[in-house]
């Protein structure tokens, strides 16, 4: 590559920055509608110059002690307040599948998560934060009547929060049908009994309803229909918050991530989510989606991250070896790895965000998987490459770097470790073995026939 | 990732055999014209079912000794006269520059040389072989009528072959402004000394033109303009091919990588390309598509070699420990992971491919850039994968790959070293630097401001 | 491999476990005195059945949010109590250079360390905790009488705590001539002013002395000579502790890395060590040492993430595909990297402590460095796999795994970030270019005279 | 890391050049006698000065199309009779099992071993060639007198060469019960039925004895106790060498990597090595010893593209960006890495060579899987990083790299694959698992004990 070459990317840089819609990468770019890119700018405007200066707040008004707890920041009223009025609220829920929401493809949601990905506090200001998102997709999907005026109205109002409970303690939370905690019915309730944990959001004093999967029929045949969701209202007799959880030396307050006990808890039958022994159906619908949710998120980490680096970079009060760090070699060459690397996750995202609107998420297994797969590993060499950069600054509480790397961390294990998707993406790969050896068959012997037609030797043979 | 998830794609994935043009990724689908599509899946029928067996046949009719530079394996024309009647012919001259082409876009070529990728024959079968690709583009772009009758008429007819000589020994070639090859005015001829490598396709006894690269004003104050592009027909008086080179001991006949010597080689003026002093300008125009062909062949030889991997895995006489290579979870993880890999390459290609499509190779400098560095280091670790493997069988003639990774361990060399790349890239990158510091201390000061307005103190000061 | 192969090593490993001295890779164990494998054992014990059970307690009794920084867990006296009577007090000072200490080589204390490694209270129960030890060999090797007797005694005694104060914010910190504090002569008194971080254990209400590094001859044409080392005890007036920083979230209380300001503040001329202008002599007496003291703890700390990993890999409650997790492949090939990885890191220390043994600390520079850089890479990666293998409860309070990486995070970036050290080796190295290209042209004089000799002409001309 | 840090190993390493004694690691350093360092510093001197000089000779001296297998280059004649002269004869046979040898340790011999690896034909003139020295071991130690007689006697002078006959096509080679060529008893005679590969060192004429692996009592219930290993002279009718396997596109005439078919081969009964039964037993106590040679012949590969690379990056006439290569950050890390990874390497190996020292192969199993796996990875990085400095150069024949990147692959899967080794390493590891969990659990139960002592509640429950 030649220096002219680069002048020219040169000029073509120079000019005014990009928007966000700019910045769609040419292969998606046809499939976003005006709007959405209106839309688009308009969050990107409102993460970069309201949610990411609000988040130095949130975090210096989270409580000590136990106020952790019991209070949340008030500056996220006066920010969901602000998207309300910019329409930039519930953006996440999917055009053709949901009528609530902001009527948006998961292609357009998916690049503007991107840019709510950048802040602390912007997912939640649009109300597009999870484990609500996908809370109130399993209520809008899978709820009656009555269960989506209790609990999906305010959710979408953004007048409550809620948590998902299904993984627990001391088993292979990645498959379900390891599930422990019973549901037993009992006339018009079920009685629910177990543990749960790593149930985020718990924590928050606004959250209001747990979702909760158990086992309902531990011995039905069909390992797949022995699960049922519930909905259990917090502070339901029986229900104790033990403790929460730490994410490095992270407790997330106010969202928390909390390990729950179940003693004995009565909770109405009529609060079952689509009926008894459906619990697996729901889990399947409400993961695909959520996974590209926190993928896309984990995009805009990579990318502020970048930002960082490359101030740190060109800040000239850094020298090493007598030179600014930005004529340092290996610097430069983190800088473009990770250009390329954030650019490539971002295609792998939005194609499966793509697949999900052309199809929906069973339809796009391969692709969520891969989405979930390579971006976080992606996001966390960018972030811990930043932070190396910055050296003291970049471990501690003086840049954002050390708890997004934090929180992506989590993500490699959360909804199934990287390495059981791995081995079952090799085994739906693998499954392809057949054709494949078929094929090499039949081309072999297509091309002993050649050699004999021409009448020629094969070769490497003495 | 439950069972009952992939059930589902079990199901999804064990109909009928999936077409080429099925396989498009969904991102790009839409850009892909019908007719594209009918001529990808021809490639691909073409490619598995003619080529791949015709490659033993090639390899077996390469001669011995200096035999194997002065004859060339005559399947290579039954092939070819195959893939006219097929209409499989030039199919990389770009339809929105180029006339004289199969009028495909380079997203939809893009698409089909992937598939070409996978054989030795195909590229060179329908006439899209490089060099010759480039060459024919530089003919067709910035040669005279002249030129054009006698160089680009026969190679668009497959008739003759060519190479590009630009690169030099003991310089540092990743930079055209380091060329010392001298070409002097004298009368109506320039006289060229000076000596050419890796000069691929010159070995080849069909090889009827190089397109030289020398310099014509060594002391033009702009760097830019010292270079000139001139054709010297083969044979020329003064032209010697002192040798050729090996890459990891191929020599690569009939094709070759030679050294050539010019020595008072007298080529008429009329021979220069676009004007005296404008070689750079012929160079970049040539470089941009170019590099994207190597990328996606070299996505279709991933792609083999993942092919290959599947079928080693499940060869039956193949156990350790007891168990199938299939059921060897580290074996697994290497196919999953080779899948994500190359489908994260080939979105970097075609976003890449369309990027050209919309602007030109000087506007796509970025994503050619990206695909460039990208896809051969992901080629070359599926296909170490696969030799590993196959353990004997994979670094011997036994299967294709141990001659696909030395090929391809040249793209991480040709037309500029990965570093050179990463380096620009970084520096591209860093330009945003002004615009970022900008916007953190923007940030910082809306958040002190914040922090005021809402009567909070700044946490984790003491 | 064959299976019997290992019978073979089953049967060997199968025997009563190897104490600590078995331990030591047989490359080392000839320079271990017999006196010194006695001592490991003990340690291993002392560390094993009291340190870590206690590492829980001392967990427990750290307060709660100003008491964090005022109080210190009072379980840490009864270890204190309890090493001292095994003996195993001081262990660090090396025999060769020091009479205060328990008499061991570097390399004997290095194995020692390693075990010391895998407890948060070890070495501070056996006064080989850090900052003290580097400070301890300062003030023994550099101090005068008087400060021996005022702050030496004490700290070998184990009844207070220091802190060590280069690094500043807002430079270049790996370079100790990027320096800014102030320090002026007026009378007997120096003037301190300035700003220090990281100020390591300075949080510890029995940190009474810092050791300061400072410029008092900052306009000094030798730049090396401009630094000078002083003692100021905790509490002088003008000296504020601002906050405490954070590492991934942990504040690492009652250690705490802290922020000091220095306003006026007026220390005895007294306190100054070895002399004025002799500070970066000093640093560079202490840095060696200490960095592989830290090498050596990561060792302990990465085998004992691998012990934890192969608990849980081995917890038959935690299934997948229907197989323990002992039985997949992948965490068994991360258990053996994991053990080959450590086992070659722990070769590079223990090859840097004999070494420096033979010389000193400036004779194993490049062992020293190469130690440096290794060792904490090595240990993350083992530390992150067990992270991983254990999903949410390796993230959380409920395994030592994340505390133990953010750790040793911050050991790629204390004392110079790995590439400014890698920067310095590839330029050492590199200094042997005059010899390399020397010794190469000589051999290719030699190869073309023997050519001529043998009547062969070199092959590869065609 | 500081300047003044540096200049002083500036200055200590800018005396004279170190012999190869002074560069033995300060760790392995006791355990060399003055003899073997006189004359490690021997080899290095005939390596340098006459060996790597020759390889040139060597390489050209090989015949073309059949003459490849039938003639050897006689260069090599001369340069055995120097290292006759010299002493440096049959260095391998280590001194504590073998009285025809040299009279070195394993540890000293690896020092040589190392310095042999740098060059092509070092090893075969110093009658240390792979695979004669396995296969004199195993005549050493298991051959009767007249075994002895006709094939070691030969053998440790350097008159004949030898392959060993092992693995297999079509089976997975790396288990020894897989075997599959029959030997049937038959009077005085064994009658051999079966296919051969990768039986190196079979391609050269002066090849005059096999080393066969079959199985003479297939179905005996102990799988350990089927095979048998014969010496069946080269020439014996029913033998057919079909075909040279190639290495990437080396075929390593005169050498050769063989495919050998056995049809009713009649081989006399007195030619069985120890006894019917016992080709498991010879098997084992083959593997180990070689498998060091390997990797100790690997670090020197690894030093000498080291120098390569240095080489280039001081080749001023290579500017990149307007500097020199040895000014860019990113090969000085290259550089940096490689030295470190060298050195970690190196002393894997030596720990294993001592181990066998101590105890035998059997002894040091762990050891000498590590150094299996470790090296070879290591040196192809390094290699594969100078080839990519050399660009063009570095893939074809003018410089060594290209070659030995192709040599030392073909390491990691021959006697056995790294995974394989991998997964026996793990399951080894493993062993452990159940004194950790006891010792986790006894860990946990006194922490609980303490905090009941020290009335104290464990922390992080709500």
């Amino acid at each position: 590559m030649s220096k002219s070459d680069f002048s020219q990317s040169l000029l073509a840089s120079s000019g005014k920055p990009q928007t966000a819609a700019d910045q769609i990468p040419i292969i998606a770019r046809f499939a976003v509608s005006d709007r959405a890119k209106e839309t688009l700018n308009l969050v990107e405007k409102f993460v970069e110059e309201e949610c990411i200066p609000a988040d130095t707040v949130f975090h210096s008004q989270i409580g000590e002690g136990q106020k952790r707890w019991t209070t949340y920041p008030p500056v996220i009223d006066h920010l969901k307040a602000r998207a309300r009025k910019l329409g930039l609220w519930n953006l996440f829920l999917p055009k053709n599948h949901f009528k609530e929401g902001a009527g948006f493809s998961n292609l357009e949601y998916g690049l503007m998560a991107e840019w709510l990905g950048k802040s602390r506090t912007a997912s939640e200001a649009t109300n597009c934060a999870a484990p609500d998102t996908g809370n109130m997709e399993v209520l809008a999907k899978y709820g009656n009547d009555a269960q989506k005026k209790e609990w999906l109205a305010p959710l979408l109002e953004g007048k409550i929060r809620s948590a998902f409970l299904m993984t627990e303690p001391d088993v292979a939370s990645s498959d379900a049908t390891n599930i422990t905690l019973t549901m037993k019915r009992q006339g018009n309730e079920y009685i629910l009994n177990g543990t749960k944990w790593w149930s985020s959001g718990a924590g928050d004093p606004r959250c209001k309803v747990y979702i909760v999967m158990g086992k309902s029929d531990p011995s039905n045949n069909d390992s797949y229909k022995q699960q049922s969701v519930i909905l259990v209202a917090a502070g339901t007799p029986g229900v104790t918050v033990q403790r929460v959880l730490s994410v490095y030396g992270y407790d997330d307050a106010p969202h928390g991530h909390a390990q729950i006990k179940f003693e004995n808890v009565r909770v109405p039958a009529s609060n079952i989510v689509l009926g008894e022994g459906r619990g697996f159906e729901i889990i399947q619908g409400r993961l695909g989606p959520g996974r590209i949710h926190h993928a896309m998120r984990s995009i805009g980490a990579a990318e502020r991250a970048l930002e960082w680096m490359i101030a740190r970079v060109n800040d000239t009060r850094k020298k090493t070896f007598g030179k600014p760090l930005s004529e340092h070699g290996v610097l430069l060459e983190w800088i473009a790895k990770s250009r390329l690397e954030i650019d490539a996750a971002r295609l792998i995202v939005l194609n499966a965000a793509i697949k999900i609107d052309e199809s929906n998420a069973k339809g796009a297994l391969k692709e969520i998987a891969e989405a979930k797969v390579m971006v976080p590993q992606m996001a966390l060499m960018v972030i811990d490459r930043a932070v190396q950069a910055y050296g003291g600054a970049g471990v501690c509480q003086d840049t954002p770097l050390a708890n997004m790397w934090a929180q992506i961390r989590t993500l490699r294990i959360a909804d199934g470790p990287d390495e059981v998707h791995l081995q079952q993406m090799g085994k739906n790969e693998n499954k392809r073995h057949r054709d494949i050896v078929e094929k090499l068959k039949v081309q072999k012997e297509k091309a002993d026939h050649l050699l004999n037609e021409h009448g020629v030797q094969q070769k490497s043979k003495l």
